[in-house]
């Protein structure tokens, strides 16, 4: 049973996301029916609004006056639907990087429009995002937006200059989803503190909370593209061999089983010599489902899987520890929840 | 021979321009090799810049201090950088959308790289586009270039959801055309003039002269798709109508074959019942070169594609007269001359 205070804050926020989906709904809206159309598909994407919730819940548990905790400004209204606007490109732009014909359990715009409208309506995402973002009076949140989505960007290419680098290393691995997913979650949570007026200290702590919980988002993302349940996830699985992406356990694994067995998968996923992959020009490669059976047994046997989800845990523990130097509140009680729920999602 | 205002106005611009492609280079450099050795590559698909250097004599001619024409401000610069950088990430992304091979007489980063590093490579440019502009002291330039980007990519989306609709009129054609590309050259003029501290009129003025330049720029476009020198244009030809894009010179001989030939035609390119268009995932249609070589003689039979730069010229004497509120000056005459240019360019 909860605590009223735990009532009234989760009230609190459900009325905070209603107005930040009206606001997405509303800067969206066209003039040409076929632009909300797509725009209408879209948001049928939409999930938990963890990025949202990031900045709403900072900018909560960052009030510097006592007893406040539940005080927002506008401006963390139009950040949190900027952040869930970005967000929602990168989904459409990532589905056509991914050959993905499902999300939600629904199809892309990619599988229904084809490539080039997802691209179109991407871009469309995120001109309106930064086109929100001038409405707020200071430059600072829609610089560091775009500080994030450089980063961002950053990270999808260095994913795709690896892309068939069988001999990917843990250290690259982190680099890129350092970049391509936790910078956007740090500056979510900064982006809340500073608009709250909260110390440096405390913006800090909560930019670091928000970056590892967002290495660990992806982490678990990794690991569900292998060993999820298609039915729980709504998405196309199994992509990320597929398109030649190693992620954290199959880099576990590789270096964990002999040179022969290693030989043999880098052969059955095709492997490319490393002077040759700059002109990949990468459709989706079929993979032997027969070699998919084996990962996946080999996968259990070397607890690839545990090792992976055992790192995302220690990531958690240190994103909950950054969440030191704020006071005790409901608010810091739903970020410190939210980043236990990072590990126990199952979609 | 030049007159000595004319030289100095050329050799200003010169120096101007160069500090914009300084800037852009400074804006995309990224610690990531990968990254930087796919910026280099775009920057050699720098044409003639006409979107700076329609910011830069826009600032100039418009300058309230008569003799104080060729001054400009440093956010000039940085809108110049900036649009710059907008209509780059426009031409990866839309070569993607035209599976185009070939531009500037070199491989497209989709050619070389595959579609998904196109993708992100464009995003890495808008990106950098807008974290350039919250550089600037104020929001305005900022919200003026998102407000364009967004009437862009809905023009790109009308276009593609009349992909196929070979029964496309010219006020459709012509609303796409003055969303995806008139109305960026608008803003740049626009913007220009605002920096300078011009008055209403002239910033009205130079929009207008802006926007109509930016749909003369599309028409003779689309013309040299269908009737350019391959070697001259230097970029993937004959896109338009293998994408199922009709154009001013199509929609002009569609409606002026007899009925029989319009059905021969329309069946040739492969018509698509209306309601079957929105499912069309459409890759690239090979059109049948006698097709096509039929169309040729037809356009010029027709006159279709005198007609289409007929109406290309009316619009370059409209933009030109849009410039009389403007006190006589080089820069002035510098965008009349600009104009003139849209039209006889053969690239």
């Amino acid at each position: 049973m909860l605590a009223p205070t735990d009532r009234a804050i989760r009230l609190r926020l459900a009325e905070e996301l209603a107005e930040v989906e009206a606001r997405f709904s509303a800067e969206l809206l066209s003039d040409l029916p076929c632009v909300n159309t797509l725009v209408a598909h879209v948001e049928r994407y939409r999930g938990k609004m963890l990025r949202p919730m990031l900045v709403l819940a900072s900018g909560m548990a960052s009030s510097p006056a006592p007893g406040d905790s539940l005080a927002l400004t506008d401006a963390h209204r139009v950040v949190a639907t900027v952040v869930e606007m970005v967000h929602m490109a990168t989904l459409v732009h990532d589905d056509i990087l991914d050959d993905a014909d499902v999300r939600r359990s629904g199809s892309t715009v990619n599988k229904l429009h084809g490539n080039e409208t997802a691209v179109m309506l991407g871009d469309y995402l995120i001109s309106h995002a930064y086109h929100l973002c001038t409405s707020l009076p200071s430059p600072l949140p829609g610089r560091q937006i775009a500080d994030a989505t450089n980063t961002v960007c950053e990270g999808e290419l260095l994913q795709l200059a690896n892309r068939e680098n069988w001999d990917l290393d843990e250290a690259t691995y982190f680099e890129i989803i350092r970049r391509k997913t936790a910078s956007l979650c740090g500056a979510c949570c900064r982006l809340g503190a500073l608009l709250s007026g909260a110390s440096p200290e405390i913006v800090e702590g909560l930019y670091t909370c928000g970056e590892k919980l967002g290495v660990a988002v992806q982490i678990v993302d990794d690991v569900l593209d292998l060993a999820g349940d298609p039915k729980t996830v709504g998405k196309s699985l199994g992509r990320d061999l597929e398109k030649g992406k190693l992620t954290l356990p199959t880099i576990h694994l590789l270096r964990s089983v002999g040179p022969q067995t290693r030989a043999r998968l880098m052969a059955g996923l095709g492997h490319t010599p490393a002077d040759a992959r700059a002109d990949i020009n990468a459709d989706i490669r079929p993979t032997d489902p027969a070699l998919l059976d084996e990962i996946h047994r080999l996968l259990g046997q070397h607890g690839s899987l545990d090792y992976a989800l055992t790192l995302a845990r220690r990531v958690i523990a240190e994103a909950k520890e950054a969440l030191a130097p704020l006071p005790p509140s409901p608010a810091r009680d739903l970020l410190l929840e939210m980043a236990d729920a990072v590990i126990t999602r199952k979609f």
